[in-house]
């Protein structure tokens, strides 16, 4: 029974997020229906990251188990056909024939989010539900400065959804930039693995350290607080995207370092 | 009654273009309401160009004379303010005063579009309604070498569409760039003006020569042809994006050379 790991494109807008869901239309769900379609057999599929609703994804990765064996490029051509339709709103980008012991989620050693967020007075019409609008100008350098007060091994309780079903509140943030790109400021996170809103909840501290509101030092005591009343708003789920799923170059092998991106 | 000079940002999908039409929601129609309720008075909304069903603008430029004088940041900002709702698909990203001659149509003296193509197997779904989709690898340098028998004063009959109002078929293509930015495949192209399906029409060609039907000596004998029926098909509107209009720098004045970008 060959295992097919897939990379999976979503617009998350009007969808309920990564995991079936019994109140509206889930990427599980969706491609679930297609893998049944493309085999005629039930077969779940595992994802690597439970995105939220209205978050999207460049870079998901799933896996699933087929009976048959078909060609790679034949899974993913034949899963997009029964994908298709007016605004189908889940493309897969690649399939390979990965290893019986590789699994989406638990074989992951690393996962990279992107937040989008435009800062300008007129509110962005080609954009809408791809960005987060901020109506005044930002301080990036301010941001991406205090954001380096979160990078490494840290509590992070503040920024922690109530509704988090991790172990531990306590993670390791890789790397946390804030770099202005075009007419937009881009946040990017790295780490082995988030807790429930932690990307979002740190964005919408970052967004006050911006506007001026907060400096590093207070970043530094909201993080020291572990408490959520403490940090700034979750930020919109429409900014959100998960672009990249990282994992050992041989999975059930010895793993070795995370590569770095 | 000072007028104003916009800049206009608009989501073409689901509206007819941009020109007042009975079949539908046009641009036009969208900023003359928007202007009535700003000002209170019925006010034409004359643009630079006159986009199709589907087509999106970053920096269409349109001119607007207004009984009273507003601070164009408050015209900017009030005209946003009758556009906002849920899904609204124009912004006004700038206004300014300018003199009395100032047309935004006639006044211009450049005109540049982009026309973004994803030449990949899986269809994209963030940018659905937002890019041409091709199933297969495009051949980019064989394009943008194809793209420059197009460039200079010629007979555009061949990429002419029939409901062209334009009085003469004859235009002067200052560039067109084909490049590969991403993951995707842009088309740029500069002129004074266009005809009616020009850029569509001409990317539409291009793209058969990027999928290797077509060479540089059919684009060189397509345009000799003078007939539109040797030409490719009209690319889908949903990739064209008019992202620049470019004025002298005193209108009324001496004019001068355009400035090239």
């Amino acid at each position: 029974m060959p295992r097919y790991k897939l990379t999976v494109e979503y617009d998350g807008t009007g969808l309920v997020g990564w995991q079936r869901q019994d109140n509206g239309l889930s990427v599980q769900a969706i491609l679930e229906t297609a893998v049944f379609r493309l085999s005629g057999t039930e077969v779940g599929v595992a994802g690597a990251g439970r995105t939220d609703a209205g978050v999207h994804a460049t870079g998901q990765v799933a896996h699933i188990d087929l009976v048959k064996a078909f060609h790679p490029d034949r899974v993913r051509d034949g899963l997009n056909f029964w994908l298709r339709g007016e605004d189908a709103p889940v493309s897969v980008v690649a399939a390979e024939v990965v290893p019986d012991d590789f699994h989406a989620r638990f074989s992951a050693i690393g996962r990279r989010y992107l937040y989008r967020i435009v800062d300008r007075r007129p509110p962005p019409v080609l954009d809408l539900h791809r960005v987060m609008w901020v109506h005044r100008r930002l301080d990036v350098d301010a941001m991406h400065l205090a954001a380096q007060n979160l990078v490494g091994h840290h509590d992070f309780t503040s920024f922690r959804a109530s509704e988090c079903q991790s172990a531990t509140p306590v993670k390791t943030l890789d790397r946390l930039d804030v770099l202005r790109v075009g007419e937009e400021i881009h946040v990017v996170a790295w780490a082995r693995s988030f807790l429930h809103h932690q990307v979002r909840n740190m964005v919408g501290t970052l967004r006050l350290v911006g506007e001026g509101k907060w400096g590093g030092e207070d970043v530094v005591r909201i993080l020291a607080a572990r408490d959520r009343a403490k940090a700034g708003p979750t930020a919109a789920p429409q900014g959100l995207y998960l672009t990249d799923v990282i994992y050992p170059d041989v999975v059930g092998g010895e793993g070795g370092a995370a590569p770095v991106r």
